[in-house]
C-alpha cells in the first residue's frame, strides 16, 4: 500500500525535494486517471512524479496510471527540439508554442537533461525560461526529471509524454538540454526532430556533428535578426548544401533549412507550416505509424534493461558489497571481470 | 568441458566465421597463458576469440586466461585514436607504429567499431589498411571484434588490451572506427586520446563536437602536405584558440595541436614526443594511476550490466516470448512498460 510506505520514502522517494509526494496527498489510481483525463495539471504533475519515483510502490502505482491512460493518448504530435546551449531552444519553444496556442491547441513541454542526475535539475530555471507558456492555461511545462544514472539518459520522459497526451496536451515538445548523449534518446521518442543552429558561431563549438544533422527533420537557423541576418541566410545556403550530400531519410522527407528569430517571433509560422507538411507526408506514406511501432519496441527493451540494472544495484547485499569490491578493483587486488562475476553470483543472477 | 560443447557452439559460437574456434584446436587454459606470455600471436588471437565468444564455456575459459595474464600486463601504454572516416586514422597508426618499431617497441592495434554488429566487421579491410604493421614480427593487428548489441559499443576490447599487453605488446593502439558512440567508450579504456582532424573539410561534416574535442589529449591535423599545408597551419591556430577556451583537464595537461602527414611520415616523431611528454607529466602528478583505477571500477560496472542483459536475453523462455511480445507492443495491444514487466516477471528477476 502506498500510504504505508512513508518511512521507506525517506530513503527511496524522489530525489527532487520539490516533487516529493506527501503521504496525505496520495490518491488512488483511479483518482489520478480521472484527474489526468479531465486535464488537471496538478494531478498530472503528481502522476509524473510517481512514475519518476525510485520508491517501488509509487512506481507501480505510476505504471497502473499509465496503463489506464494509454488508450486516451491518440492523435498526438511529438516534437523534439535540440541544439547547443545558447542557441535559444527555450525561446524558440516559447514562440512556437504561443503560435500554437493562438490556434487553440494545448501544448506540453518536457525537457531531457542527462546532466540533471548530477545537478539535480534546475526547477526554477525551466519555468522562468518559458514565462508565457508556464503561466498559460492551455500549456504545461515540466522541468527536467531527476532521472539518475539507472534510468538512462531519457529517464521517464516517454511515460511523461503519454500522460501529457492523456491530459489533452496533444502537441508535446521534448527539449534536449544536455549536449551529446540526449539527442539520440530524444530522437527515439518523437515524431519529428528539429535542430536549431546559429549562423557564424563557429561550427566546431556548436557541438553539431554529422550524426545529429542526419537525425534532423528540419534545421532552423535562429537569431536571424538585425546584424545577424546576412550571416543567417548564408548559413542557410551552406546547411542546405551540406544536407543535400546526406543519404535520403527513411521517412522520404527532405529536411528543409529555415531561418527564424524566436525572440521576435519571425519565421515561426513558416517553420510550423513545414512541420505540418512533414506530418502530412509521413502519415500518408506510413512512416509515422511505422516509426511509432519501432519506438514502442525499443522502449520495451530499454525498460527491461533499466529494470535489470535497478533490481541489481538496489539489491541489499549488492549495496553493501559494491563499495568493498570497487575498492579492491581500484587497488588492483581483483580484476574488474572477476569482481563483476562475484557480485552477479551473489544474487544468483549469473545463470549460465 | 569446452571440448564437449561443439554442438552448442553452432548456435552460440562466435558470430564471426573467420574466428570460429575448431574443437580440435582448443587448448587448456595454461597452454593459452603460456603461449600468450611467450608472445605467440596465433595463441593470442585464439584467446581473444574465446573472450569474444558467446559460448559460455569459451567465455569462462577466456576469463580464466585473462585472470592469469593480468599480473603480466604492467608498464603498458594505451593510446586511443579517433577522427571521422577519411581522416587517415589507419595511415596515422601505421606511420606512428613504424616509428615505434624502429625504436624496438612491440605494438598492438585494436579497433572498436560500433557498427560491426550489423556489418559483421571487415576482417580483410582492417588488415589491408595497415599492410606494414600487419606483417611485422613485432606488431599485432586485431580487426574489429563482432561485439553484438549485448556487449556494448566497446565489446571485449578491454580484455583484448590486457591480453596483448601480457603478450609483450606494451604499446597498444585502440582505433575508433565508428563515429559518435565509440569515442567515449574508447576514452574510458586508454591512457591518452588522440584526435585526428583535417583542415578545411568543413567542421560540420567532420563530425567533431565540442564533447569530443574536450576528450582529446592531443589534436593532430593530418594530411598537412602539398596544397593542404597552409590550410593545415591555419587550422592548427584555430583549434589552439578553440582549445584555450575549454576548461582545464583533470590531468593538468594542456592538449597541444600539431600538424602531420601520416602518408609521408612527417610530423610523426614530434607527435610521439608530445605523447611521451604527456605520459611523463601524468605519471608524475599521479593522474595516470588514478585514471586507470577509475577505469577499472567503470569496467566492473560495465561487465555487470552487459552480463545482466546477456543472462536475460539468452534465457530460453525469453528468447521464445520476446518476439511474440514485440509484435503485440508494435500493434499497440500492450504497453511497452507492461510487456517489459511480463518478461521480467517470467524469469523471476523483477524482485522488488
Amino acid at each position: 500500500m502506498p500510504g504505508e510506505s512513508d518511512k521507506k520514502q525517506t530513503h527511496h522517494g524522489s530525489l527532487n525535494p520539490n516533487y516529493r509526494i506527501q503521504k496525505q496527498s496520495l490518491k488512488k489510481v483511479d483518482e489520478y486517471v480521472e484527474g489526468i483525463l479531465s486535464g488537471n495539471r496538478t494531478v498530472l504533475s503528481q502522476a509524473i512524479t510517481l512514475i519518476e519515483s525510485s520508491n517501488p510502490d509509487h512506481r507501480e502505482m505510476g505504471e497502473e496510471i499509465l496503463e489506464k491512460c494509454l488508450p486516451h493518448s491518440a492523435g498526438s504530435l511529438r516534437i523534439g527540439v535540440t541544439g547547443v546551449p545558447g542557441v535559444g531552444k527555450s525561446t524558440f519553444i516559447e514562440s512556437l508554442g504561443k503560435h500554437l496556442l493562438e490556434q487553440g491547441k494545448k501544448i506540453a513541454v518536457l525537457t531531457v537533461d542527462p546532466s540533471s542526475s548530477r545537478s539535480k535539475g534546475s526547477i526554477l530555471g525551466d519555468k522562468t525560461r518559458m514565462p508565457f507558456l508556464s503561466t498559460h492555461s492551455r500549456a504545461y511545462v515540466r522541468p527536467s526529471p531527476t532521472s539518475g544514472a539507472l534510468g538512462g539518459v531519457a529517464g521517464k520522459t516517454r511515460e511523461a509524454i503519454l500522460l501529457c497526451e492523456a491530459a489533452g496536451f496533444s502537441t508535446v515538445f521534448v527539449e534536449t538540454v544536455g549536449v551529446g548523449q540526449s539527442e539520440t534518446a530524444v530522437k527515439l521518442m518523437v515524431d519529428i526532430f528539429l535542430l536549431l543552429m546559429l549562423a557564424g558561431a563557429g561550427d566546431e563549438l556548436q557541438g553539431i556533428k554529422r550524426g545529429i544533422m542526419e537525425m534532423a527533420d528540419l534545421i532552423a537557423i535562429n537569431k536571424a535578426e538585425a546584424e545577424n541576418l546576412i550571416a543567417a541566410r548564408q548559413a542557410k545556403m551552406e546547411y542546405q548544401n551540406a544536407l543535400s550530400l546526406f543519404p535520403s531519410q527513411p521517412s522520404g522527407w527532405k529536411p528543409p533549412v529555415l531561418t527564424c528569430s524566436a525572440l521576435k517571433g519571425e519565421g515561426i509560422s513558416e517553420i510550423w507550416q513545414q512541420v505540418e507538411s512533414y506530418f502530412r507526408q509521413t502519415r500518408e506514406n506510413g512512416f509515422f505509424e511505422q516509426n511509432r511501432k519501432e519506438q514502442a519496441v525499443f522502449w520495451m527493451r530499454e525498460t527491461i534493461e533499466s529494470r535489470l540494472r535497478q533490481n541489481f544495484y538496489e539489491h541489499p547485499e549488492i549495496r553493501i558489497r559494491i563499495p568493498q569490491l570497487e575498492k579492491k578493483v581500484a587497488a588492483g587486488k581483483i580484476s574488474p571481470v572477476k569482481a563483476a562475476g562475484k557480485l552477479l553470483a551473489q544474487v544468483g543472477k549469473d545463470q549460465k
